[in-house]
């Protein structure tokens, strides 16, 4: 099929140049920046097509990191400036956008995320090389590894750009978006506190509450989310960087750790620390599958919230038709009139992608050996699309469905006075058992409650009309 | 808290008995059949209480193959035919539930259930000791080791024990519980076939179909489940018993592992045959993820079946009101009168349980090393409970809840009649956009569709009553 | 099966008495404290039999809970003191474990759990009759919903019972395990903490790093862990009581909520309050759904570290051999000497379990319906196995496992002499490709590193013994 | 960041075009051949960006549906052959993947897929108006819902063209992999037939087999695999189409479904048949579950032969280091000459996205709603992406790592002749007892097996050489 093509455009026109590396020589198409390891890559990991690429979130946060460590080691007098310079205006270049097609690896490669770090390297040295007016693929004045890669290795600096991106992506994507979901259904709730409606558990018709206060319980969900994800924010605000190859920090000085962490945290604003334990940092991701186990958590409430309100809004003639969302576009193709609770099925999509993506998330942290874990790209991927799905979702359904739906006032009464729950108020008065006969009385006769009840003899119609006051059994007394 | 109490009473009145391994010796309570590899288990591992015992399956399952094992040396002449027939008996004693209580280990002990294999020879060999007239605890003449675990390891003859308690457990629980489902179904299918009601898609009105018909499509997802379930036997029909410790059948002879499953499929009635590779019968629990996957998708058909019930059941006045389940018991403890859609609430709460035991058994199934998987007692524990529950839920869903329950004709028809769905039928006649133009028109104004329709100048009156006809909107023409 | 029966003993020698409520009358086993819709759940719920019992924890919860509003109710004066005192003192009897017979109940019941609300109000009833010198089944002078049940629904104490019960557990025996079990790790970190060894990365070998190191990677894991679950009991912490049946509180008073909360978190020493939004509380469990996240992450630390240790202590003779774990039973049944990591696999099946206990509550937690979700028994049950698991096998893990493990030292430094990684020391003396090309070649040639460096004419064997110094290669400089 | 910028690009240098829907009208880029619901849907759907786009795979099963549907019209009179003949040449096109860009819709849409089925009809349409000379947008002479989607429906056409695509991609992706897989395993399984190598269960050293056997086991999984998958075809080679809106085929004539479905299986050479319920068919997506179940099961093996096999060469000295995988590429950024299993690690990658996709698909196969289940994108895309994976990651594992891989036939000696194990041997000659206690005496004084077990008294070295033949161990007698 077309889709399983590869997709780095052939070069076209120009002949591919000859680079090498310690396996030997290759042909890399003459308009890309990297070099042969990404080839080599590109070549063995034919495995899941365009739909799996490395995402470019860790792209970005790839060539921040390199960015960070040029200029610290300029700034100490471990690189040459120009060098430096041209590193850090190259991986600006990268993370403004300038670049994303060479970066074409996928996801199902090495489990360290090494290709993709060594495709940053090649591109930054490249485009570095270019800068200063040298050779393409000559890795001089700008060496991928002695240069690019200088006191970092996979094993730190690709769980680095893990954590660097997922704190972005919570921090622009996802809390951005629920935060609006949360404005909305505050809104509402202010909006219909006065709207009182049946209440329904178990599906079934139970004791009224106001239309706003079963809004404020959605809000509740949304606004306790947002604080889970915040609680876990300083969990993924550690940084690897500074422990090498296997957590020891092996080549680097002390206090190189604290300082890239520093400077991560300048050029973010937000506030990365250096991981206290460098060892934990590289062999478990137990903080991603917290973060994961958050956006888990936030995935049952939206599902909760999106099936109310297509069940609440369900009609227009045969349903419960309290609610009406707003018709974005047409509904079925076959059935003309018909508008449909699309944002509330994309949402729970998104829920059940949320749900799908934790397990490959949990398989994935739980599968760590000795020093190092090497689910890495799986477990970014997974948790770059959960959270920027839960974020897009949420402004979504916010602006698309929750602002613009509306309340069928006689509808919510008509369901209201037929209901035969409102019963519950007699308990105090007549005790549970009477209580009782009559709303099964009522239910086997197809009578209104207060026939039945006058009827019953247990009350008058007075009594009736001052123990059954729907707005006044929304709340303790 | 009390249920963290070990579940073995202490012998009353007698003093324990001593008793010795490789390990060194124990106290063993007077009146307990098992030695000091069950006693070390106890003591190894207190977790999860009682709650996670073992099932009692899987002893059942085990002291069958110890029977058959020693049936087959004594036929071939390698056991005295006493102790062989000793160990029957003790065996054919346990598997009638006369000894449950001296099987107390749990689940979480050694991976392979060694300590249950242990506990099995243990209890039959000093069984089998005191029908010969010997001293519990002696190991003479009939030992443990060298007679009731003769030709077997644990690493074939618990799987074994895994299979046959599992197909034992589909055959006898699970495909009969969805048998009697399917007949409910089908029976509701047969009796609702002239019912016609307004059809539900993304809980929006639709075109018109039969109750009946609705019924036939939950009707089938129960008997395309009982076929799956039935396509998987014959993966957990081939037993591991043979392959002894790795799989290559060391200390046993030719012939004898196809001999021995012969004799467990003549003594269960079942299609057992001998696994034709050992190595995967023992390193891999793939036929059990199948099962498991079986099983995970029939929840997903109950769960659908279970949920469109409670909601089309849902009410009484307040709701969809289609149907009315029976009611098998008071309600609320708070509302009286209400009636809740019970049945549906445990299946449901089934089909999350199966979905989560089969993560577990995945992951599990996942992990196994070299030559053998040690997530058995695991995998083997979560399945003999989904496949139980299926089957149990299914029971009680299909006669407390499918055959009980009847439709409120009068309420299908007044949803029937108020559904501006029925315009489809206008397509044909008129085109989409008209048809499209009058459904809205009258959803805007909340006019029937015969009043919009003939308001709208497309058709006449006359027309429509031919053109819209619920009752031919069923199937094609 | 003999597993399959129901788990009540029929009352022996006695006459059954006759009880009835709403739907009619009953006949209850003389010796049961139970009425009749106890009766009628053992009777309509044949699902999953004695191994899915609803679990104890949650009975005692819901026994407290009862406790004190009946004290509550009576020191405002709503409830006689007799009465108050009696329903008190059975249900001290019931926390204290006297009569965990009378609550046969199973999860898979109604999804509120109000069965297991009138097993407890029955029984407690009926017991506090009993106290004051009543008849058993008269109802009187403690009748179980007007007494008992006062001033709650099963809807708002079902839920306290379960944050009861959960919070219980996890501050009782989740938390005290992983806290011993982290003790044992630190007290390895610090004994090994002059140990150098081989690293890993991808399962091949790496730079040098200390087992203390190795170890403290461990240990951090289990911190955060802890951490993980302190900062989540806030969640559990807030409680439904005073919700009643939707979320609004009708038929309690104001401040009644706190009152009971006040009460609870004497009554328990821990930091319960009442839930600022009742309807999130009842219709949503995303507190629980948190929870198990916080589990599920602590799986993955946990599944890691005993992956590692029977991996790092695999052997004898053919494995990686650097640890010795206890011996703490015979391992195989027909290999005789052998051991096995026994607590590793039963550790690594309680992360699986949890992994999949974790989607059973989140399946449950995201199908909440308007004002009430009816997952609730499933949901506890998999909470309380899961939060049990992890502190029961972090215990048993940490006693017979972590703390008696050794270091085979001979074999470590065996390994770490035998390695080519070392190479990476000389990267700043000679380059990258240089030490590539030293690496590849003792590689090929089968000589040690020193050899194959001197031969390649780069550094000599002085600089060699300088640069190389593994004990050097443990941290930055 | 740079990859949420909306895909499609702006036309250049064009003014757009207006059409108008029953919702009104919009601008469309020139150079665009989708229509306003596909416009709209852009708009209304911003969520997961390109990652997350509907599958191209769908789009040509809808595409085929389209021309099959059109064929059949014109075949039976009732659509003009002309532009039939337009729409399967347009529908050719697309299937050639010449019009990829025009299909830029995300998976988190309707939950019925309608807005695909409207991005094909109108594209399908303007294609074909181009084609006869018409002008785009003109929905004349083609008109996108009179004419391309004659016959059809969103809720039938759309899980037809998903049952399409995901038959083809497992037909033509994922068994073409894994028999690729299969052979290549077969070949090592014949090769190693002679190399009897340590046997290791719980990770500790076991009885000898052959590495043969070894790889029989792996073998053995993976066409298993192969027939589960083969047995799941028939569940999704049953289609939808016909089923129009609810299932009863409103709208069309007896027949029609057989007959599309018979020009559907012509087409594409697969045994495509109709589905025999069509209610079960759009509500339930059991098959695709099923199909999901399969695939999770192959991931169970494929995690398990990659562990193993990274474990078997795990080193290079500090490993087990019994096998050596082929060096595809230079490993570790920081440690040259190091050569890592990243075939494993991206097959075990693919293993945890497998399950973790699965999950996905449960949760939205578990919640149909009536006539329709709204999770069809999400199911299908997650299903799509399982298949491919598995397939390319077995034809790469299979290539690049199984294919090269080579035994290291000294190190398999050393091991074997170290280890302990071969003990067992001893079990019929001296009993398990005494072959125990060599074990272990020779086990802590360091000492061959030999020399501890002469030393023991209990036999000859005459009888050891002659009981201890490790050759002779691999197999029954």
């Amino acid at each position: 099929m077309a889709s399983s093509s590869t997709f780095p455009d052939p070069a076209i026109g120009l002949p591919p140049r000859v680079e090498s590396d310690s396996m030997g020589s290759l042909d890399i198409p003459a308009d890309c920046l990297w070099g042969c390891q990404t080839q080599r890559s590109l070549m063995n990991f034919p495995i899941g097509g365009t739909e799996s690429k490395m995402p470019l979130e860790v792209i970005y946060g790839m060539a921040l990191v390199k960015k960070c460590c040029a200029e610290y080691h300029a700034e100490i007098g471990k690189m040459d400036a120009k060098v430096a310079g041209a590193i850090a205006q190259a991986a600006d270049e990268v993370i403004a956008g300038h670049h994303d097609r060479q970066f074409p690896l996928v996801t199902f490669q090495t489990g360290s995320g090494t290709q993709t770090n060594m495709n940053v390297n090649e591109v930054l040295s490249n485009r570095a090389i270019q800068i200063l007016g040298g050779e393409v693929g000559s890795k001089a004045p700008v060496h991928p590894n002695d240069h690019v890669n200088k006191g970092q290795s996979s094993n730190d600096s690709f769980p680095t750009a893990m954590h660097l991106s997922l704190t972005k992506m919570v921090v622009e994507t996802t809390i951005p978006g629920m935060e609006a979901l949360l404005a909305a259904l505050n809104e509402k709730m202010e909006k219909f506190s006065d709207i009182v409606k049946i209440g329904r558990t178990h599906c079934q018709d139970a004791t009224p509450l106001t239309l706003g206060q079963e809004f404020s319980g959605y809000a509740m969900q949304v606004e306790y989310g947002i604080q889970r994800l915040k609680n876990s924010l300083p969990s993924i605000c550690r940084l690897a960087l500074g422990g090498t190859a296997v957590g020891t920090g092996l080549n680097t000085s002390i206090g190189y750790d604290a300082a890239i962490a520093e400077r991560l945290a300048k050029a973010t604003g937000l506030p990365f620390i250096t991981a206290p334990n460098k060892f934990e940092a590289l062999a478990g991701h137990d903080s991603l599958v917290e973060v994961s186990g958050v956006l888990n958590t936030i995935a049952c409430s939206l599902n909760k919230i999106a099936n109310d309100l297509r069940m609440l809004a369900s009609g227009p003639r045969c349903g419960l038709g309290e609610l009406s969302l707003p018709a974005n576009e047409p509904g079925s193709s076959i059935m003309p009139g018909k508008v449909n609770p699309t944002q509330c099925e994309a949402m729970t999509m998104v829920c059940a992608q949320v749900m799908g993506n934790h397990v490959a998330v949990t398989v994935g942290g739980a599968q760590g050996h000795f020093e190092l874990n090497v689910f890495k790209p799986l477990m970014i991927a997974n948790l770059l699309q959960s959270a920027r799905l839960v974020g897009d979702s949420s402004q979504s359904f916010s602006s698309r469905c929750v602002e613009g739906l509306t309340v069928n006032k006689s509808r919510v009464d008509e369901l209201m006075n037929a209901s035969l729950m409102l019963v519950t108020a007699l308990n105090p008065h007549i005790g549970y058992d009477k209580a009782s006969e009559i709303a099964k009385k009522c239910h086997k006769e197809g009578t209104t409650l207060k026939e039945g009840a006058v009827a019953s003899g247990y009350l008058t119609a007075e009594q009736f009309d001052e123990w059954i006051v729907p707005s006044e059994m929304i709340g303790p007394k």
